[in-house]
């Protein structure tokens, strides 16, 4: 079967539920972005890391379907079967945070992103994540979205952050601070 | 001559044609969008792949600012002439996924995007691509945009996807399929 | 302490000063972009490029979080000391360029963005600037925002696109520029 279907060449698109809506609806906006986001996820997955962030990581692209799937389906019609985000899925982010910090320095600053290519890209998908999570929050206050999806994305971007700081650590990369001029 | 005119200090900016618009014009955001796309494209196209691939994407790279001067030229004003879109430029595309697409084993479900560095790149232009297309819509809800533009964004995130599959199956790097936990 | 306050869970969040603001507020927006715009700074500046570029580089991030925290404030309460973005941050710019220009060959056209993976990162950097300055540009018909940040931001996407040529000519990476097909 091919890829191309030609069938959005109008500009419209299919909800799960079959509800047609502009390309450009909020709720397009954001599975799109999660895409994005998980995009960036894949690039940093495949890099020479450690093998249990690598495993997270996939565990987190499962669970980025796993809300695309949430917020592609129209809230008023869809009866299908989509999978369900869990409250565990959020804490498995915060245990992997609470691990990584008992190696780390302590902050008290910002920390200028950077070091090495792997932490870069770490910080790039942090960014790209709060982007996800500012058009969900929005999506949030005109139509329905599940809690956890935007809970989840909040601390997948935490996770990011902290995750950069643990590769530059293994890779023993010095971590510069942001001493404002005041 | 120098590169910073200084004439964008006050926010606004000149389409073709001399119309003053301010930056944040959803026709700016459009050709920006794009011009980030051009900047991906042409991450992709550098990297150690396949010397056809590289040539199709010098090709895309062209289009894309064809797509641009497109997109920058005020529809009330121009009489500059300005490049065409083809659509023989939509064709191609489709004529090199269905050439890729004899190759590749077929799919039943999404792909977890990543495997390499440069499949990765592959899934982040084409998600961008997809934003760009999702700004240029919705431009065309407003004011005038070559079907052609829309039509050819379109094709080209498919363009990407199949590219990202087969540059991972040169790799021989192993595809993920996202099975729903359902 | 931990990193998630879990304070954003609501999809709220604090200016500087206090005020609670939800986060898609054109604020939130242009300061998150800019941050997105520091992170691939970030990952430019770690490349195995010119010492001098990287120095620069380290010094526009820093400027970035000035940026960020001029954005951040409450433009009606804060009364918090800031760190302040000065005229010499944007002339350092201007002189940058100059120096660089001195040894390129004078451009006539558009180049493709690409050539090599550093001057592609450039160039995806300067079309985040772009976005970041669109945004800001926005923000300031609505609210208060500091010049020097919207003139700042633009000429930092000048100063990438002659980086991004430089770095090129240094790895003596050909330059293809955009002859349009008429
Ligand atoms: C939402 C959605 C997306 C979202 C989010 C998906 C998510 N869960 O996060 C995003 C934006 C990521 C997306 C991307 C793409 N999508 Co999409 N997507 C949909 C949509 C609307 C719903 C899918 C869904 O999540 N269903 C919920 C799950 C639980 O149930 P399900 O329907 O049984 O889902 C299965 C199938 O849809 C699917 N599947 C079956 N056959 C095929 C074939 C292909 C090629 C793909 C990619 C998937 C696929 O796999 C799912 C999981 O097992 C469908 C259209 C529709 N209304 O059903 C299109 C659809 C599946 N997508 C399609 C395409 C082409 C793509 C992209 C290639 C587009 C692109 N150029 O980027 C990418 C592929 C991304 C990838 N990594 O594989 C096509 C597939 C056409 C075909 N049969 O060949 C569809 C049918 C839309 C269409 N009519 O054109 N998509
Ligand atoms: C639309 C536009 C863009 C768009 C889209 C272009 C496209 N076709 O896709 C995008 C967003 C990509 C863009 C980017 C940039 N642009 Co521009 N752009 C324009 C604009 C508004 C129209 C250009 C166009 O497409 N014309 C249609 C073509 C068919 O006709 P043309 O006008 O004969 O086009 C030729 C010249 O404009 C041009 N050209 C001539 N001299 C120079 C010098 C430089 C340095 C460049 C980059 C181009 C250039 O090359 C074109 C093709 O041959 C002009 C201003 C204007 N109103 O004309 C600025 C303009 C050409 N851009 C300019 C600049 C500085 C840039 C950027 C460096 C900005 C940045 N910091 O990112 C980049 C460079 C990108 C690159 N890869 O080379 C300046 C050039 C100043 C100078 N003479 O040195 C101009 C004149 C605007 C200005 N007054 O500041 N741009
Ligand atoms: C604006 C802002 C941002 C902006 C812009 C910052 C800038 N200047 O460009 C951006 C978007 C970049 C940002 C990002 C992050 N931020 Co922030 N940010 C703020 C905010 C609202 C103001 C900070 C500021 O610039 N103040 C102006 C400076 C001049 O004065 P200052 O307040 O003395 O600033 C110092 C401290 O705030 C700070 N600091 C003190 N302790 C800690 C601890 C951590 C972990 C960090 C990162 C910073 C930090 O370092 C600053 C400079 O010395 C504060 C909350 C608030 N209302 O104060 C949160 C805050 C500092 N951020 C926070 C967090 C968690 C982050 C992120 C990790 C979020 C993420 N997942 O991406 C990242 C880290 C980025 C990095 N590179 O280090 C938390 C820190 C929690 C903690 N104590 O552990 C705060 C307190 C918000 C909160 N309640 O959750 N942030
Ligand atoms: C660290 C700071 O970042 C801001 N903040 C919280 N969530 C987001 C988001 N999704 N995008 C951008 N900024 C955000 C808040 O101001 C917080 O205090
Ligand atoms: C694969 C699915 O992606 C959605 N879709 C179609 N076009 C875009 C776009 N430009 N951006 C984001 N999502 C899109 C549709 O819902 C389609 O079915
Ligand atoms: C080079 C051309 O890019 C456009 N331009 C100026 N500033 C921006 C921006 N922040 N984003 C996108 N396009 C911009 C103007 O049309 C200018 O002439
Ligand atoms: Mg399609
Ligand atoms: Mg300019
Ligand atoms: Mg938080």
């Amino acid at each position: 079967m091919k890829i191309y279907t030609k069938t959005g060449d109008k500009g419209q698109t299919s909800l799960i539920g079959g509800t047609r809506v502009p390309k450009f609806h909020l709720r397009i906006e954001c599975y799109g972005t999660v895409d994005e986001l998980n995009s960036y996820v894949g690039l940093i997955q495949c890099q020479d890391i450690d093998i249990h962030a690598k495993q997270v990581l996939k565990e987190i692209q499962d669970r980025l379907f796993t809300i695309g799937a949430s917020l592609a389906a129209d809230p008023e019609k869809s009866k299908m079967k989509i999978p369900d985000l869990n409250l565990t899925d959020i804490t498995l982010l915060e245990e992997e945070m609470d691990k990584m910090n008992e190696i780390l320095p302590e902050l008290k600053h910002f920390v200028l992103p950077g070091g090495n290519t792997v932490v870069s890209y770490c910080h790039i998908a942090r960014c790209i994540c709060r982007r996800a999570e500012r058009l969900t929050v929005h999506l949030a206050t005109e139509s329905f979205v599940d809690d956890k999806v935007t809970i989840y994305l909040n601390r997948l971007s935490d996770y990011l952050f902290v995750l950069a700081r643990k590769l530059g650590f293994d890779d023993k990369t010095d971590e510069s601070i942001w001493l404002p001029r005041l």
